[in-house]
C-alpha cells in the first residue's frame, strides 16, 4: 500500500475536550501528511482497558485491510510496561502492552500474529507516549514501514483475563465490557464462545431476562438479549436505555444461560 | 468529480464514545480510501429525527457542492422502513426514510429532486445499517457512482410534519428543533416562512420575549430573537444559556408574532 | 507546500453536538477539497479564551510545520473586535483578536511574528464568523496563499494578561488554565518562566502540595506537581481526578513555591 493512502485509526480514553486526541493526528502528519487519520473513538472510559479492547475489535471490523490502529488506554505510562506493535494479519496495532489487543490477538490466525517491542526515544515526554511514541510508529507503519523496522521481536502481548468469557456446562460467565450511548450493555461473550448452542436468557445482580431477539425493533418493552454488530451478546432495550430498565452496568458480571 | 476528492459528511445520533461513528469512516474507506470524510455531527439526541433534519440542513449549507451526506438517526432499524438515497441538486444524502431529509428536500428545486430505494444486503448486520448499508452507498456515490446505480427509483421520501412551521394570520406556530451548546433554542421557523413580514416577538409555555436583534453581542440581558446561521429563527441569550434564562426547551412549541 | 497537502487544525469552543464544528471543515473544503482538516479540539469551555490559548499552544507543538490553525473562541462575534491572521514562524493562526494567540505569539521569535487584520465579507453571517470568515482564510493560507493576500498589516494582536505567570521572589503566581479529562489542573506557569530554579510545592485556596514528580505513575496517592506534555506545570493525581482530591479548579489562582 502506498503511504499516500495509508490509514491510521485511533482508540483512546483521551476524550475530545483537550488536545490529546488532536495531537495524535498532528504526530502522524509530522511523519507523512498524506496519511488518512480517523477517530475510531476517543471515548473509552478513563483507564478502562477492557472497554478499549472491545472498541478496538469493533473498529477493526469496519476499517479496511492494512489499517494501523493506535490504541492508547495507558494508566501505566511512566512505569515499566512495554510499548508494542502487533500484526494480526488484516490490521496492525500500536500501543501499551496491557491487554488492549486481547481480542485482536485471540481472534487472529496464529500464523499471522507477530509482536515487536518498541524503543522509547529519550526525547519522549514522560507523560504522553501517545503523541511521542505510539502515533509516530503507527504513522511509519501506515506509510509503508515493516513491523521489524519499528521494534525488536517480542513474546506474546499481554492478554486480559476479564475479556474472555468462560463456559461451564449450561452457563457462560462473562461481564459487561461497554455500556453504549443507547444504554445497551455489551458483554464479553462472543457468538463463537457458545459454539452452536442456543442462548436462553441471562441473569445478573438485581436482574435478568429471558427474551432473545434479532433486532432492536423487536424489543417492545423491557430488555432483551441480542447479538450486536461486533458479534458480542448484549442486553439491550428500545423504549429507554437498558441501564434505566434494570440492565446491568459497566463491569457487571453476567451469567448467560445456554440450551 | 474524481473519486480521489469525493467528500462524505456524517450526521448521526451515535455520539463519539463508542465506535459506531468511527465505523462509518472505516466503511467508506473500505470502498475507496482516498475519500475525504468529516463528522458534520454525531451529537443528534438519540432518536431525534427533527434535530437530525435541522443539523443535516445546517451542515449542507457549509459543505461544498457534490458532498454526499450519510445521515443516520434510525430508531426504526430492523423494521420495514426503507433505506434511501436522495439527490437534491447541490448535495446527495443516504439514510433511513424517516423524515431526516425533510428540509433538504423541501428547499430543493423540484426538477433537481430524485429519490431511490436501496437494497439491504443479506450480509448486513441486523442492528447497524449505518456501517453496512448507508456508509457504503454514500462512499460509492462520493467515489463517482450515479444514484441509479445504487437503488431503484422510488416515490418522494417521508417528510416530518413537525419540521414545518405554519403561519396563521399574525402568528407563526413552530417548535424548538435544537437547543445548541450555547443554550440557544433554534426553531423550525425559517426566514422564508414569514415572507417579508416583521417578527415582533415570541411566546412559549412559561415565557416569552419581544426583543429582536441581529447579533448575540446586542443581547445585554435576558433572551432575544435572532436569525441564526442556517436561516432559522432562534431564541438566544449571551450572558448565560437561553434555557437558563427562561428560554424554551427542546421540542417546545413556540408562537412567533408577526407584524 | 503544495495545497494538496496543506493542513488545517481547529481549536474552538463549539463542542461537537451541533454542526458548528463540522461546518468549519465544510468551509475549508469549499476552498480546496484536498486540504487535510483535523480537530485539535472543539472542547474549550464556552467563551474561555485562556483555555483556548493553552490548547492552541499545546496543539501547535504536535502538528507539523506549516499547519494553519483556525482558533475560534469568540464571545465578541458581532462587536468591533478585529479578525486576524498571525504568522509565528512554524505555524499560522486565524481567529478573533481577543488573546487566543497569546502563547503562540509570546513564544515565537520576534523576527518571525506577523499579524494582519482580515476583512469581513458583507455576505458573512452576523453570528458565525468561524464558518464565513476564519475557516475560509485558514483554508486559503493552507492552500498556498501568503498572509498579505488575506489581510492588511496590523499591529500586535491582543495578549491575555491572565495567561502569563508572574514570578515575585520565591513565589510564582499563576492560575489554572485548563482542568483536563483526567482532572489534572494545568497552570499558566511554564518551565521557562522559573528559569533554572527548583519548584518545591504549590498552594491554592483550600489546598496545597509539596510533592514534585516526573510521571503520573509516581503519584501513589493525593496530588503532586509535574511538568505536563506542553511544558506547563500541573497539579495532577493518579488514583482519582486531582480535582476530587483537593486540587484547584478551573481559573483558580495558584502560588508555586520556588527554591
Amino acid at each position: 500500500m502506498a503511504g499516500a493512502c495509508g490509514c491510521v485509526a485511533f482508540v483512546t480514553d483521551f476524550g475530545t475536550d483537550d488536545t490529546y486526541a488532536g495531537a495524535l493526528v498532528g504526530s502522524c502528519w509530522r511523519v507523512d501528511r498524506r496519511l488518512r487519520c480517523a477517530a475510531a473513538t476517543h471515548g473509552v472510559p478513563p483507564g478502562d482497558v477492557l472497554a478499549g479492547a472491545y472498541h478496538l475489535k469493533a473498529a477493526a471490523l469496519a476499517f479496511p485491510d492494512g489499517t494501523v490502529f493506535c490504541a492508547v488506554v495507558d494508566p501505566g505510562v511512566g512505569t515499566e510496561r512495554r510499548a508494542i506493535a502487533v500484526d494480526v494479519g488484516r490490521v496492525r496495532c500500536v500501543g501499551p502492552d496491557n491487554g488492549l489487543v486481547t481480542y485482536l490477538w485471540e481472534e487472529a490466525a496464529p500464523e499471522h500474529r507477530r509482536c515487536v517491542a518498541l524503543p522509547v526515544p529519550d526525547a519522549a515526554s514522560a507523560t504522553f507516549h501517545g503523541r511521542d511514541v505510539f502515533a509516530p510508529v503507527a504513522a511509519r507503519l501506515a506509510a509503508g514501514a515493516a513491523l521489524d523496522e519499528c521494534g525488536v521481536p517480542a513474546g506474546d502481548p499481554q492478554r486480559l483475563g476479564a475479556a474472555l468469557a468462560r463456559v461451564d456446562g449450561d452457563v457462560a460467565r462473562c461481564r459487561v465490557a461497554v455500556v453504549d450511548r443507547f444504554g445497551n450493555a455489551i458483554t464479553t461473550l462472543r457468538v463463537g464462545d457458545v459454539g452452536g448452542r442456543c442462548v436462553l436468557g441471562a441473569r445478573w445482580e438485581g436482574g435478568g431476562c429471558d427474551r432473545v431477539v434479532r433486532t432492536y425493533a423487536e424489543i417492545d418493552e423491557g430488555v432483551a438479549l441480542l447479538v450486536g454488530s461486533a458479534g458480542h451478546w448484549e442486553i439491550a432495550a428500545r423504549s429507554a436505555p437498558a441501564t434505566a430498565l434494570g440492565g446491568p452496568g459497566r463491569g457487571a458480571l453476567v451469567e448467560v444461560l445456554l440450551g
